[in-house]
């Protein structure tokens, strides 16, 4: 049986899903969408819950988006087949993967959190770009970084922008939205070392020492830390801005801070 | 004599300046609009010439923006005041700096380059997202980059979402766009030894020798790195990647690399 195809976007279910573009919707339902086959595959990864999948099949025609109907197949979501107009009114951007998913956010919390041994944690405070927060996650996937603890978040980590920039790496990174308050003491109680990038630092990032259990905390792009940082005994450490501009772009920032982390403890002698 | 104020978007002044957003209007004219105050300081300071300047001075409530008003009348460029909603009609996004600057685009090129002695020059080919080339050159501008090279560019130095992505360090860095194989051939003739970004290199960045004259090749975000590069005889290197996705945003590979040719570059024992 060929199922029905939806060809109006006033259709109450594609009102429905298109209004999960906004926080508000997200966060007064629990639900979120999920855009292209990439980052559907590596929710499916990430163990988040599926509702249903909006199918514009003429447009599936990547290895990438027939992969992931499989993947929904064989969890068995059920697909709801849309025309191309509608589909487009669902679809985030210019992306035409064909598919779209409505998933419910997962529970995650700073007691869900994965540390292995001696940790490396990042600490995103009040960012308020998706696309950042996105990239942050994306970086921190590449190199080994334990979990993401969104402080105070500016924005949610289920913005449509932020999966995008993530490239799906925001559902199988081990990461939690949480109060300032509550991320302190996440960190003291796991007797994580504290540094907070900030750009009137005394101490160089390189002198810094990432091999030990350590997090670093990352300010927003328009107001940086909090004092609740200064307050928790975290170190201070700045990059050389050897130019005109004072600062970085906060994703060039944990770029290079998560990667220097990453060489110190690829290159840490033997004890 | 107070000016008379421009208060229609027909205006054929506003219409003509309103065009620059596009490239195809950029390039014919050779012509490019400057948007906020802090990028309009930084265009002084490089040394653009800037032709008129379009001014609502209700909005111009920040101390930058008065500097900025200053920096243009000590170089006698023609103000027009413009009421709010035309200034809506010419300002790039929310930016809310009050002016916006018309200027002429200066002849950049690989003959203009400055470089310092053992240089560290980056190259950035076929880069399509004018954020990520203008968080490139912000990047570039901290780590202290001697010049970036914009090869076969997809997007030009002088998009509005470029300069805004730089924060205006378009304007202070050395930079030109140029032909790939016109970029090969200046870093042979400069002797500089060639790395190149690629996530199948056996090399890790780390292992690379950024510290004598060195070049940094980037490539796109969707196609990487053409093969001239590969004829040039460039060293492939990559960043270690540990997590699910292939590759990192192209600004943060960029930041990763600069920062560490800076990191070896301040630490290298003395000769």
């Amino acid at each position: 049986m060929i199922p029905d195809t939806i060809t109006s976007t006033a259709n109450p279910r594609i009102k429905s899903a298109a209004a999960l573009r906004e926080r508000r919707e997200r966060d007064a339902r629990r639900q979120f969408l999920i855009d292209g086959a990439r980052e559907i595959a590596r929710a499916i990864a990430g163990g988040i819950r599926l509702e249903v999948a909006y199918v514009c099949t003429p447009l599936c025609r990547s290895e990438d988006a027939q992969a992931a109907l499989e993947g929904l197949d064989v969890l068995g979501v059920p697909r709801i087949e849309v025309a191309e107009h509608v589909f487009a009114n669902l679809a985030f951007g210019d992306r035409a993967d064909g598919v779209v998913a409505l998933a419910t956010m997962p529970d995650w919390s700073l007691a869900s959190l994965e540390l292995s041994a001696s940790p490396l944690v990042a600490v995103v405070e009040g960012v308020e770009k998706p696309g950042n927060l996105g990239a942050i996650l994306r970086t921190a996937d590449a190199a080994g970084v334990a979990a993401v603890i969104v402080a105070d978040g500016g924005t949610d980590l289920f913005n449509p922008n932020c999966i995008r920039a993530s490239l799906g790496t925001v559902f199988t990174v081990s990461v939690c939205a949480a109060a300032t308050s509550d991320a302190v003491a996440f960190l003291a109680a796991n007797r994580l070392r504290i540094y907070a990038a900030h750009v009137d630092a005394e101490l160089e990032y390189t002198q810094a020492d990432f091999t030990a259990a350590a997090a670093i905390v990352l300010g927003s792009e328009a107001h940086g830390l909090s004092d609740s940082w200064k307050q928790a005994g975290a170190t201070p450490i700045r990059l050389p801005m050897l130019g005109v501009a004072d600062s970085l772009n906060v994703s060039a920032t944990a770029a290079v801070l998560f990667y220097e982390a990453l060489r110190q403890r690829r290159t840490k002698p033997l004890p």
